[in-house]
């Protein structure tokens, strides 16, 4: 969340950048029908309205009207509508209502957008002090974040219609294979460092770098197909409880989990459900959707383990990455040295550092430039509906 | 469901009550948003769209694939979609699901209906059997059954959006006042007949017509009023367990009721949202939207009881009735000799014949023509959200 | 609720049937282990402990602190521990956590026993007001209940045990065969009285004795048997929904209802558990333990239906009756006139008139002298654990 | 769970350590009635006579069967009812349903420890292997951690109880105050070593010995007082969201907690439950009762944070420890190179290795001899029937 804000940025690629990824929010928008901005099938998925006005209210909230001088606030009624989890702010519609709601209407959502975006051009127009360049910064990565949780939402939404509806023909990234030849790469043990060196935007929880000691240990340089799941599949790994932790065995048993979600056995095979379509299963590509519990057994199964968040930071430039979030044995924390920024923003990411675990890397549904080596995503072990996959490792050099 | 459908019926007034009909249904629509057809909040409340989809599949399903002869479907996924609860006819989505789809759109439904509509007025040009005709005339209650349900479930939705929203400027008819003064009406004991005549339409749960003692009683001619309902609610009405069923005390206590549905207490006094947006109370109309527990509760404070619905019935022509649903102190159970009719409409009525009370008359919201003295309607005790109110009743003539 | 004592009785007679029904009690108590006393395996069922603790209170919640001067309480927890569901009286363990609490210990409990029932003794060995003795009466039939209460908690308790284990040998009554051959009887419409004559004594949901029109109808003269209702399992009865009533059907599937509660398919034939343990099923025997929604689906799957209360009372005398507690078509509702008593005992059967049917008969764990034609019991649809059963009926006469 | 067991151990030292631990699970029972060992108030919590004979089926399972020729099993249904989670072995009883068996009574629990004790003690009259040894270490451990789960589990249900029964006169160990003054210790940056050196007996999740970075750090000689605990709820801890994880935050709200658990506000001020039943709280005894997310509230609160497992264990030689578990900011995973033992000890502990925290040190419920520096004790964040309690620690030296 800190971020090192030159006063150049702050003149003229803020503004910039600003502009680039607000529209890329809209060009997103673009395919679909009104109604598609309305549903929340599940708690943990937000509705498409949801998620663009809640990145509009938070430009709004955290910078102009503490910042812009004579800002109006567009509607009273928004903060409690489109406040995620921000209890510093006030009150908000409880999580699993969002969908709920058909007003505002999406043409005033864009409205809203638009007098927003109105009123941050004019503030980035001028000289910003370098704490107001920050947030900035933090709300540009902010929307970033919800435009791929933007995709991933609609994906699900779209998914439990059985009509099996086409977000927009031929987009399905997840269907992309890796074109380098996977081994193992070792890496010798010692101290390595961990977290952000302060160059460029990086969020709170990406700091204090620190050292780690690391064994010798091996990490895959490409990650697990859908192949190689549908092996571990036919080999009964969903039925063996010996391949499972605990609270895995009884997710797979009371959801009757049997394949990644948005997988479907027809007569010719596995299809999975994509936003261009319910379409056959691409067996080269790297398998997705899948929770930690199945990442976590699919390795036990191939006599491996998932790689620490330390170790495929430290791993990471000896490979290439940035079609899965990738699964990490680690469970999210707080780095020696963390702080929790003062109001709101502390609010970021601190709170949610239990019972999760870390992600690393990005997915092809990661906005351009919005993935770097120390990013460490976080969810709940049994959620699938991000772009998940596979990367083994194991220790020691073989 | 049984219908007297003479020969000149099928011909000629049948076709235009069809139309007719359904031109309500669409005039219902026209102050929507499309997002308002989306939401669905409770597992009690359907979302516009699917309550028009809904109706529409019904006349599909029910006459045109079995009695048009040559007929296509229009959508082959449309009866997994809106088919409600008919176990003989397929699969079906969850009722608490309907919420979860944006497609098909709002557009196509209406093409759907267009469809349909063509088809049936082909249909309905020529000369169509007695059976066919009956469940022409099913279909069109039915359809009148769905248009209440769609201002209910509507008012509903936007109840709960923080913003209130106006469906249309003006539409309070809650707020309608019982112009006569009211007293209470004596009948003597004796044998009644309770039940459809067999004139004009009726549901299969309106027969066997059969004949019941009633003691002594006397009921109310006019509704309790909002009025008389806040002397309660300023009695303690809600804190006193004594009043309550032991059911009710819980459901009361566990959901922190202290008034009827949608009533807000403002500096000003009380207030309620309607489908014109929150207004005040208006004091003198009818209580509205109280579940059973509350209707018995009141009537236990007053020192009477709730009317049962043959009391209802045999004294109905000795007041006016028509603004609220009014619940009795019945339970939805078979009429002597009451037979399901075979097939999917056998799935209509009776199997819902349990947990569930009689509500007699009918409400604001209730179509015009769509009602009549041998009307049974049914909801579980805690439900609100239809426009249901309270009559008094006692034993004895005093 | 309300008796008719008098004078004599009350000097004698009274003394004489409490200390018979309060021995009767400790007679049940003889085969357990004080384990047995502890357990609630599901909410609806009450640890022995509480069963034989809670009567006790009662007598000296309703009794003694009113009525004997001086009257000292066993033990100031007592009531909050005892108390069953009497708002009137004070605050009470949540009825589902009856089973958390080890203590008092079950020699205490005996203790509290002894000590009520001496001084019950002693306010009974002098002249007591008629209302009093209408208080003790009451407190007979009510620990009279809670035996019975007590025989099905038990059962209940022990089923759910894989060692199966025996409360006493050949304690197996529902194994009892009717002896007579069934036949329909049929009775001509008209005007029947039903509820209490005002003789002996009865319960308040009795009263007040009312006239009822009913139809010609044919009730049989015997239980449907495990034979007959095999037939029905065989027949696929627990698949077809077409017999169920919607919240049936859920019911069944929700919970893979295939059979009577504590049927076991065997290699050899249907077991079903007992207290004298696991044994075969008897074939010419009632059928047992089903729940209202299996009683009806039975009878509709025979062409037929269960009959309401009143018809059963109305031709009670026409056969023989007391082996189960038999399933009517009725919900449990007040009767015209029904009245509550002033205070705590104004909660006993009043506050339950909702969401329940109406059972008529009485079964093979009743207390002899505990039953009577004019007797309402009152379960949840759902429920199997009482010994329930099913006499059949129809409409008109053929 | 790996042991080394030296021959002279396996022939003499073990079968007397056998003894010793079986009979002081004995000594622990003595205190309670036989309706003591059966209720099961919440999940967590088994019954004692569960505790008692799961750890005696442990050894018939895992070492008679296997490992004594001719051994006969006591009762061929003990492995379905005492089995905790094995699912190598077999089927169980649900966990949440252990406290609805009144049967095996608790003589018949007595009679299986005894015969079990004589077997185990003729085979370890003679020489045993090395493997067979281990899994009698391993036996005797768990023996161990269930002597202090059946003090806990004992300590719960008696305070569910609103008799608050004594377990035993003057048992509250909670209230030892600690002796030394309290102060912050300074550790180094640099490498430690973590984890079991493979001396002495130790569980296979302290397992791997590796190595760790650690930066400067300093952790109090000291637990967390009651006395300050208190200062946190007046200065309304509770309250603040801005001190609690996000879903300790909710955990709060929803069980409305406000204390630490087993306090009661009296007019005199905080009591506690304890063994020897309500007692006042003794202020400057460690606080306990409190789950993680109290815990890390406490230490954000005061600006500093909980200690990681790492630098509790390379700290530990610098303060006492022992009355407490003591949370860490670690979560339960498994070391480098951890590996699950074959067979049906490969559940021991891996399984449970995700959204679990650890907790170093040992209680005042611990059995003598039963901790060391590398234990690691887990539980989910928001459990609190352990002797759980605060060690404070903050980066870098001051």
């Amino acid at each position: 969340m800190q971020a090192s804000v030159s006063g150049k940025v702050a003149e003229t690629g803020l503004r910039a950048k600003y502009i680039e990824v607000r529209s890329y929010t809209e060009k997103l928008c673009e395919p679909l029908q009104t109604e598609d901005y309305i549903p929340q099938p599940i708690v943990d998925v937000s509705p498409a309205k949801w998620n663009i006005a809640h990145t509009t209210w938070f430009f709004e909230e955290m910078i102009l009207k503490k910042h812009l001088e004579g800002y109006k606030v567009f509607d009273e009624h928004f903060p409690h509508l489109f406040n995620s989890y921000y209890n510093t702010i006030g009150t908000r519609t409880a999580r699993d209502h969002r969908g709920d709601l058909s007003r505002p209407t999406v043409k005033r959502v864009f409205e809203y957008r638009k007098y927003v975006d109105e009123h941050m051009s004019s503030l980035l127009e001028g000289e910003v002090p370098d704490d107001v360049g920050e947030l900035v910064l933090l709300g540009i990565n902010h929307e970033q974040q919800h435009q791929e949780l933007f995709v991933t939402d609609l994906k699900y939404m779209l998914s439990v219609n059985p009509l099996f509806p086409v977000y927009r023909e031929g987009f399905a990234p997840e269907e992309d294979i890796e074109s380098a030849s996977p081994e193992f790469v070792e890496l010798e043990s010692g101290i390595y460092e961990i977290g952000s060196d302060g160059q460029g935007f990086f969020f709170d929880n990406e700091c204090e770098r620190h050292k780690v000691y690391l064994g010798d240990f091996a990490i895959s340089s490409g990650l697990v197909t859908n192949a190689e799941y549908i092996q571990f599949i036919d080999a009964g790994g969903y039925s063996d409880h010996r391949l499972w932790h605990s609270e895995g065995w009884d997710w797979v048993n009371q959801n009757e989990i049997e394949a990644p979600l948005y997988w479907h056995q027809r007569a010719g095979g596995w299809s999975t459900f994509t936003l261009a379509g319910l379409r056959p299963l691409v067996l080269d590509a790297p398998v997705c959707h899948i929770s930690f519990y199945e990442a976590s057994a699919y390795a036990e199964w191939k006599g491996m383990r998932l790689p620490t968040e330390f170790e495929w930071e430290a791993a990471n430039n000896k490979f290439n990455w940035g079609k899965r979030w990738e699964w990490t044995g680690s469970a999210y924390l707080p780095y020696p040295g963390f702080k929790k920024p003062a109001g709101a923003v502390g609010e970021y990411n601190g709170k949610f550092m239990i019972n999760q675990m870390v992600l690393r890397g990005a997915s092809v549904a990661t906005p351009a430039g919005h993935s770097r080596s120390t990013y460490r995503n976080f969810f709940h072990p049994h959620l699938r509906w991000q772009f998940t996959g596979i990367r083994l490792a194991y220790d020691g050099i073989r």
